[in-house]
């Protein structure tokens, strides 16, 4: 038994709807708030001291901040009525994994920091691993101040409400020279591992993924009265474009989804004047990707042309493929199998994370969390509590592993430049 | 010239969008209540004696009330970024030709009443008509009452907010005994007038016309994990159905659009739940609505069955077919030739009015005035100034003719009973 179900007990009932189960945990309000405060808590009561940068992730150093450090965590905000364990999960096994380290008496050799990262989900700004992307540069300070949600109101505002200057919002070089390696829990988002029956998986890779707005403005009219061919309504396209998300993902082996749909005015008895849609897409690889989406975009085009609606498709994000740290990746599952927790089954996904991000910049790599029934973003996303604890097992290997290591001793870990040596050794 | 374009003036810019130019005159709310007091006032300063029935509709009435009146009117709610003359016009040219009259110092023989409707459009509640309908005794009390807005607010607790008791809705036979025939002056919604070279028409009929609620319940999933094979995504079922609408209408002779949709949770990168959509069907006579409608709930339900959703369809208001009162149409035509506003043609619509649900329980009849562009429901919906004095000009005359009559002396008015013209003469 680790800490992590006492953890879990109290974050699980923050920003939960009693009615649908599912979550709400949009970024920089009273529920983003509360976890915030939740892990803020449980960090300090741990001895960790906690800052955050000037993007609103927050950093909980076990030792001193300092270079070599191995950081672990993952996210708090949640989509739409989403599950409990998406990001949560990596949070309270990072804090598990410290109790449970500390049981073993052990004494980090380098700093260990666990992260929460904000507005992962891109859920309120539509920019998902937002926090992450700042902290690295991968998105212009200027623009993400700028960003707004669906009450219009922007990154700057929101912060600055809840305390936080915006004007410090942009990459941390100096923090991100300090961690030498990122290693994210999360919950299995897909159904690989059950059918193979193992409780812990490590992440391959991410599929290069994107998310594109497609903006389809016709001519609001009465229902009544205007005649068919007469009309130029936006919605006709948007069902063309929909159908051909399905078909070109099952062509191209490809994720296509639109999640998110606004419909203006949005009359029973009105013809509409505007359709704006959302298209997620994701392949394997960049061809596939590209091929996926511009099958998308041509089907919406001539759809639009077709009905006399001006089509509009901006690229809101998009995230090249990543693989995670190959040395990483093998000394994890060396670690795995040495304790008895592997052999751990390398799993690609098509879900973004923030370790995806930072790995553009430093050694990350990721464990999968056994989910049986492969749902995610649902309230009925579920990980047994076994299989939690299992995680955390693992992830308190890997640290006991990375973090006990001094540099000079091993030439194979990647992620020890000899600054970091020459600062914990 | 009328008094037309003052009492514009001051009623144009109630519940204006500045940003769209567009209305949202929704009832119950702040800007309805503007309109209210507009309304009220204007006709106080007539000496028009005010008063509101148990459904929030007002009454003005110019003489006693009384048996054998003559009522004119329509609603001023809105849809969502309405056009400004649905409805409004009506209201206005009601005054100004009340105005007209007395400056040509006539006195009705038969009380005269300007009516305003609550919720014509059903862009609060959902069911158009709502105010004549509750009058009628079309549509339960108790039902209307516990109709919820797309915030959860009920009819009922809306108007007692508005400091009307919900207790008093229902039927008013003794108010709709007294009216002997209803007259309703709306902006024209179609572009049928316009090539005629016609200013003002009268209405035949009113198409058949219901709308119909889909729910599309699948199962949330993370757009970047779960594979097309294994999803219920409701977005796809929507699609198809869409199309299908647009099919049928084509097919039918008919008119079928979907106007409003919302989609559960709403995340771009999540597999949507639950998809909401309304259908809304209109057609020239009561088989081909059916023919259309079942069409499309056909390929709704084949759809949805292919994608594991689970689909529920509710009838949310159905109008059947209405003809207009032929003596009294006639009889309009011929005032309108004898007052050199003539021929005015004779349109049918799709549009449903009060004067469509007044015409179960007596005489009424519609006076179309041209929309040069046939735009309605809209920002762009237009009506040129004199275009709607004449439309003023041919409601005073009818009014003129219809009040001025002693039911004894003209066997063939319709809507003059016996009692009426005891009272009257």
């Amino acid at each position: 038994m680790t800490t992590f179900a006492g953890l879990w007990r109290e974050l699980e009932p923050l920003g939960r709807d009693g009615a649908t189960g599912g979550y709400r945990r949009f970024s920089w309000t009273d529920a983003d708030a509360r976890c915030r405060a939740w892990f803020a808590g449980r960090a300090a009561d741990r001895g960790l001291r906690v800052e955050a940068d000037g993007n609103g992730n927050l950093w909980a150093w076990w030792g001193p901040r300092g270079p070599g450090a191995v950081a672990t965590g993952s996210h708090l905000d949640s989509v739409p009525n989403g599950g409990a364990y998406d990001g949560a999960l990596g949070v309270a096994a990072a804090l598990a994994a410290v109790d449970l380290l500390r049981e073993k008496n052990f004494h980090p050799e380098r700093p260990v920091v666990l992260a929460v990262f904000t507005e992962e989900e891109g859920a309120r700004w539509g920019v998902p691993c937002l926090g992450s992307r700042l902290l690295t540069g991968a998105i212009a300070p200027e623009a993400a101040r700028g960003l707004r949600d669906d009450d219009g109101v922007t990154l700057a505002e929101a912060m600055a409400a809840a305390g936080c200057d915006p004007a410090l919002i942009g990459p941390a070089d100096d923090l991100l020279g300090s961690i030498a390696a990122f290693v994210e829990l999360h919950v299995e988002q897909g159904r690989a591992l059950a059918p193979l029956g193992a409780a812990v998986g490590v992440a391959a890779g991410i599929w290069p993924h994107g998310r594109w707005r497609l903006s389809l403005h016709g001519r609001a009219d009465h229902a009544g009265t205007a005649g068919i061919a007469d009309r130029c309504d936006p919605m006709l396209p948007l069902a063309r474009t929909v159908l051909a998300a399905r078909e070109a993902a099952e062509r191209n082996g490809a994720l296509a989804t639109v999640g998110k749909v606004t419909v203006q005015p949005g009359g029973a008895n009105a013809v509409p004047e505007t359709v704006t849609a959302w298209l997620d897409a994701r392949a394997a690889d960049e061809p596939a990707l590209a091929e996926t989406v511009a099958a998308v975009r041509s089907v919406a085009a001539k759809a639009s042309a077709e009905h006399g609606v001006a089509l509009g498709v901006r690229r809101e994000s998009y995230t090249p493929p990543v693989r995670f740290d190959e040395r990483l990746r093998e000394r994890i599952a060396g670690v795995l199998a040495a304790a008895g927790l592997g052999p751990a089954p390398a799993l690609p996904t098509g879900a973004g994370h923030d370790a995806g991000v930072l790995a553009a910049r430093l050694p990350a790599a990721m464990l999968f969390v056994r989910n049986p029934a492969g749902v995610s973003h649902s309230p009925a996303e579920r990980a047994e509590l076994a299989d939690c604890e299992a995680g955390v097992r693992a992830l308190a290997a890997v640290l006991e592993d990375l973090a006990g290591l001094c540099a000079g001793g091993t030439p194979n870990w990647p992620g020890c430049p000899a600054r970091a040596c020459a600062a914990t050794c």
